[in-house]
């Protein structure tokens, strides 16, 4: 895991059949990418797969080969369809096995006959997986190598992200800056582009917004440079005027 | 594009860095999911990639390759963070040229010197591209290939497929049955694998739920067959029911 390097990335990887389906909307992604950059992590890829072994093995292989950390989220449940442990031992190369520890916490958890067959599942991880705390409903996620898995019901995977966090080393956190104004932009596109150009170390978009029969746009600065942030900020504030419009700083 | 297969299926990739930032909760996912099966169009993947080319053209192509059709939303504007049809354009191999088709709505719709370069922007797309209406906002969408480029802002997004919906060649369509029960999950977990093993033709999921301090699953089942559903479904419910649930059905 990287500590010195300037940019620490991530992805998530969303085993779910329910998002493709349009059955359930997805409730993860707002909530790890927020927490993830205040850890000075970014988040540079989504990917949702289905429900099938081959398509989880390749996501996951492509993307804990490609960033510094991955999620996943969803699968881990007692039933036929929670082929999620199965998965990640398949692209590991290694053994689904009982983890003792983990069906210490299920004995503990389900009273006399309650921890049936079906519920061990829930015990199962990759061999030389790391178990990640679960205060909901004790079934615990887990990490193997830069892969944290957890469960897909969103106060579930809250709770395990804040079990785990610690264990996350970031980077540079990123800054940002959102300045919106009531101008389409079109109008701004030409300048706005002349200060991208002269800002490498600011990342600048545009979001387009209609609210109320407005027309206008929201422009988000990011850096990881406090100082460069507040040049570039006052450049855009001055061109907005310059356009004959008023900069609204959005306070998030 | 395929007619005579039985499962026609599409991808989504989201050129959003909005979305990775947590800025903003993706609200088309679930849109283009649920109206994409009601034309018998499976949704097999998501991808939500940064603003970057390489990030694009990569995961453009490979999606085009693997699934018959593939819908992008996002970065088609007027300001220099909107790349997708240059990505697109160099995902092809072809030119980003100025449509002259789309240069006339422009024309039509921006009264005298409001049609700037920037917003020329949006009149170009990859050769050989056909346009899509945006009743909205003007601008349009387009398809290339079996790859059609929309909007990002929903609102325009839904009205762009509305404007496409005929070009799509479906298959079978995928009917579906959701019994929920106030049981966990794991106190079904097994009698659900053995109908899972029996009815090879219906997919079934099972959703766990927290409301109100109730502890249940929502049991979906999906096939193409409306005969063997009934029969799968049957079966549910009198599971639910030797296990001492009661079931209900969600009318979608």
């Amino acid at each position: 895991m990287p500590d010195d390097a300037k940019s620490v990335t991530a992805a998530i990887v969303i085993i779910g059949n329910e998002i493709l389906s349009g059955r359930t909307q997805d409730m993860n992604v707002q909530f790890l990418a927020t927490r993830l950059n205040e850890l000075g992590v970014q988040l540079r890829e989504v990917r949702v797969v289905a429900d099938i072994e081959d398509a989880v093995v390749k996501a996951v292989n492509e993307c804990r080969a490609e960033y510094d950390y991955l999620f996943t989220t969803g699968g881990i449940g007692p039933t036929h369809d929670d082929i999620t442990s199965h998965c990640l031992a398949k692209a590991f190369g290694v053994r689904n096995v009982l983890n003792d520890e983990a069906k210490a916490v299920l004995v503990d958890h389900y009273a006399g006959g309650e921890l049936n067959e079906a519920r061990l599942r829930m015990a199962h991880t990759p061999e030389g997986a790391t178990l990640i705390e679960n205060p909901i409903s004790k079934a615990p996620g887990y990490q193997i190598g830069n892969v944290f898995v957890l469960a897909g019901v969103p106060v579930i995977m809250q709770a395990m992200f804040e079990s785990l966090r610690h264990r996350l080393v970031g980077g540079a956190p990123v800054r940002s800056l959102t300045i919106s104004v009531a101008l389409p932009e079109g109008r701004l596109a030409r300048p706005l582009g002349v200060i991208q150009g002269e800002f490498t170390d600011v990342e600048i978009g545009s979001y387009p917004f209609f609210r109320a029969g407005v027309v206008g746009c929201s422009l988000v600065l990011r850096s990881d440079s406090e100082a460069r942030l507040a040049v570039a900020g006052d450049r855009v504030r001055r061109m907005i005027r310059d356009a004959g419009g008023e900069p609204v700083e959005d306070h998030e």
